[in-house]
């Protein structure tokens, strides 16, 4: 009988471009044990996210990058094997930044319980964790809404645009959502949104045209390229554009900057970043709002779940390649 | 004896990249009679303005193009010597858009008396024209700096730009000025700028970061390209940019983006354009606070007096290769 192991997917090197599975490293490691005040967790299921390739690169950002041979950064749901503190107990289930591994050790604070009675697991890494936080405090926040107001979300089949594109349905607003390939369009179409455009078949620019013939006053960016360039083309007066993501351009030697943004000129426009852990202090007030409207069935989820920690690198890829619909999910462990 | 004639210059074909003498044709007509309710203006000063580049393209922007065969639309400052109307005397210096020539016939709504000695007639084009304007607000109602603030101003010894520079030294702020060559930037350090950087011979992004130790809280841009890229490298957390022009881009075939965009969802920073003319009913308002910090020395004015209609192509060529200090004016007759 061999000892039980942690796997885990370390960062080999930084990538250049796409990401490769040789930027990451499959190791073992044994079960770390927690310290006093510390519980371990066991990982059930992963979050992939844009974010992680910016994290897999040097330099300043709004969080350090992973170090190299460190642990990849992920989001995690899990569930508490051993417990050294007393607020949390073995059998709880918590979210936290436990990285691509099968089991951590951490903190009480760095973790948050949820109850999988009130929604499956996966949906607190999606709607009810970090992406649903992105989407409501990105989109009501900074871009600000008004009822009748024209919303566009791009990469509005991914996690934090099927929320937006939602969210803004039930805000009042006309809703566009722009996605890659028909049957991410059909699923738009199937959560309410007004109009989808499928940038790889359509032209954006044209499609935008038709689909908000008065402009676009909420733009919420996750992709940035020529999907931005062409939203910018078509914004009403006092647009606001909620800067996400540019996940388009991650694996991009050079960025695209947008060469239409005299457009905001034009249009007396705003473009304006956001990062969600500023909201932090909000997010139980969003979380309550938001099951309160999956309750309702105003506001549904969709997770693509991939099974088995060791295709974790091939998984992330899917992401970039625009492969997932819903929130993509890895599946870790059955529990 | 011949018959006096109206001198001007019409938009003879649109430009393709840099503006050429041969865009416009060099014209006579007689001079116009104004009907009732209307004055003749002799035109003593015009205004040149980055902007006319954009008003001689095709296509939607915040103003109709000028038509092919038009006489070039310019601001400019005259005096009044045929009028029709009894709110309006001959003799009354006015500004208003009034084109490239000799004589315009306009309605006094049209028109806004000044007074030649409260200021000289160019500073009416200039400090206490629309150049003054754009800073004002664009600085305080878009930039909205607050004291301390480090404040960056590209085209910082045009005419917009000196007084954006000034207006947040007088708000306490810090200012560091952007502009080519050596002279100009003694001109901005003379006018109380704390700094100034010339791009033409320094490492922008460098001085930046010499000069800004703390991250750039508000950068008001004229210029747009490489300068809009380096400065979105040193911005501070919620950093205000104020996109007024781009003048470095407004005679290239394709505007360049700025690929450092990512910098505002880093620094969770906005970006946000603005028109002069939405800020229409607080004119007055604003010039009389700027008159107000003239008369006490704490604004100067500088402005760049080219003398002869005749010149305009070449004189209006002088901005967009950044020979000019200050407002840029063609004086087309004495008095």
């Amino acid at each position: 009988m061999t000892a039980p192991v942690n796997h885990q997917f370390k960062l080999a090197r930084r990538p250049v471009g796409m990401v490769q599975r040789s930027d990451f490293e499959y190791a073992e490691a044994p079960i770390p044990q927690p310290g006093d005040g510390e519980v371990l967790v066991k990982i059930l299921y992963l979050s992939l996210d844009p974010a992680m390739r910016g994290w897999m690169n040097e330099g300043k950002s709004y969080i350090p990058p992973v170090g190299i041979g460190e642990v990849m950064r992920a989001g995690a749901v899990g569930r508490v094997v051993t417990s050294n503190d007393p607020t949390i107990a073995v059998g709880d289930h918590v979210v936290g930044v436990l990285g691509v591994q099968e089991y951590a050790v951490a903190k009480p604070k760095q973790l948050t319980k949820v109850d999988p009675r009130r929604a499956p697991l996966p949906v607190y890494l999606g709607t009810l964790g970090m992406p649903g936080m992105t989407a409501y405090f990105g989109l009501l926040d900074v871009g600000q809404p008004k009822e009748g107001d024209t919303v566009v979300v791009s990469g509005a089949a991914g996690a934090v645009g099927q929320v937006v594109g939602q969210i803004a349905k039930i805000k009042g607003c006309r809703v566009v959502g722009i996605a890659g390939g028909p049957d991410k369009c059909d699923y738009l179409r199937s959560i309410g949104f007004d109009a989808a455009i499928d940038y790889k078949h359509e032209d954006v620019k044209a499609a935008l045209r038709q689909h908000c013939p008065k402009g676009v006053d909420v733009y919420f960016d996750n992709v940035g390229g020529d999907i931005l360039d062409a939203v910018l083309t078509q914004l009403a007066m006092h647009a606001r554009i909620v800067i996400c993501g540019a996940i388009s351009q991650y694996n991009e030697a050079k960025m695209k900057g947008p060469s239409n943004y005299m457009s905001l000129l034009v249009n007396r426009a705003r473009m304006q970043g956001m990062v969600v852990f500023d909201y932090a202090s909000r997010y139980g007030e969003a979380a309550r709002e938001m099951a309160g409207w999956m309750a309702k069935g105003q506001l549904k989820s969709r997770e693509d779940v991939v099974e088995g920690l060791e295709t974790f690198p091939d998984t992330l890829l899917k992401l970039f390649k625009g492969e997932n619909t819903g929130k993509l999910v890895l599946k870790v462990a059955d529990s």
